[in-house]
């Protein structure tokens, strides 16, 4: 079969992905699911979930935790419902569920598509990119993919501050380059962003952003302790990313009370 | 008298500077001063320069750099003469002028004020700031505040833009919290942005943001390694803070090809 099995958290859950097209999950959905930090109930939206890595990283590691894994493709659907049918999931597929949906409708089209307003605590999302800085692309295909990828945190972000709860989280993963276009799209939706520069090594550039942001907080923007993914030398990850990576650790905000 | 006479890269220039009043230099000035890396000729605009701490800091590294130092306060424009006028900075104050302009001048009027077009190779800004997050600063005056440091980037990096040539670079240090309005401010006059977030220590929150950029240039952001200022313990700089504290060392741009 043209597809994987893989295995996250150490062989804690499994994910049943596409080989050679679409998206592939890693660490970056890891990462993702880490921010979810909650000792009871919580309830979580994957928005772009894919075959469902990230979602399924929150239920594994929450023992409370009800996730609502939304996906536009239905052949990525497809997948998230194979990864919850596998035996070995099973103690986690009865809290995860699947919604075929794209995250960028709005209003009542949003609400019948099955996304409800303020009913989550905590939406997670990993959105796609292409990348307008590839220098085999023309000027103005550049131009149009930037184009598309402001509008693309403008509008999930849109959707992540309609269905989470006030005082909900936002968490998020990104390249570091859409930077502006987070902050732009948090607004006035989430504030008391709290921001974390992902390094593959020290001495490296970026690789990754990690956001995360409160819906109604006017606390100001704070930059975290970085996060390296590796030490100096060597393929092993840090302590720190190795623990995130494999579910034994929450990436825990630094400030949880609105103001 | 109610001024001190400090000394900055280990004895190699002095700085009058007022005591209690006004903003007083220190390592943020000689980080700002640290960006500016040239092995020949190099004409540099400090804008809002206080007493002259970072021009003076640029001029007594770069042997062949031309500075001059904008200030709008006539106090402190008064500082930075007596500044040049210490004997023990002889050696750099025939390459270093001083113009008490306001930088927010725009067209004609800043050019009337002695800031003329595309003259600079490099513009550097430590721009003031006080505090909207302030708890004890009622609402009302925070929202101004907070409007007021939103126009202060865009108005102080618009005269950047002006008087840098094409392909000349800006370089400021700021609060972390300003890193949207930066980027908004950048908007199509500079690019190619490279930020470094600056940790008091490891594990701490940034205090400051490291940001240069090149006028004209497409180039996408990219987040550096991290500064920290200090190791795990005790009270000394690390190697790194050190030599940009003390002269030793440029920091060097990543790239500094117009692209």
């Amino acid at each position: 079969m043209n597809e994987t099995v893989d295995a996250f958290h150490r062989g804690g859950f499994h994910v049943v992905q596409p080989k050679g097209t679409g998206h592939r999950s890693g660490i970056d959905a890891m990462l993702l699911a880490s921010m979810v930090n909650a000792t009871g109930p919580v309830t979580v939206a994957d928005l772009g979930a894919g075959a469902g890595a990230a979602g399924l990283a929150v239920a594994s590691r929450l023992p409370q935790a009800r996730v609502l894994l939304v996906e536009r493709s239905s052949l990525m659907v497809d997948y998230a419902r194979k990864t919850l049918d596998l035996p070995h999931n099973a103690r986690l597929a009865e809290r995860v569920k699947v919604l075929e949906a794209d995250v960028t409708l709005t209003g009542k089209a949003r609400v019948a598509a099955g996304l409800a307003d303020e009913l989550y605590d905590h939406a997670i999302m990993n959105p796609p990119f292409n990348d307008p800085g590839d220098r085999s692309t023309p000027d103005v295909l550049k131009a149009e993919a930037h184009a598309m990828s402001e509008g693309l945190f403008e509008s999930w972000i849109k959707t992540a501050g309609a269905i989470v709860r006030p005082g909900g989280q936002l968490s998020l993963i990104s390249r570091p380059q859409s930077i502006a276009d987070i902050i732009a799209a948090c607004g006035r939706r989430f504030g008391g962003l709290e921001i974390t520069v992902v390094h593959p090594r020290p001495g490296e550039d970026a690789t990754r952003l990690l956001v995360t942001a409160i819906k109604g907080s006017r606390a100001r923007l704070v930059f975290r302790a970085p996060l390296f993914l590796h030490g100096k030398e060597g393929h092993g990850f840090t302590a720190e990313a190795d623990d995130l990576n494999n579910g034994r650790m929450a990436y825990a905000r630094r400030t949880t009370r609105r103001r």
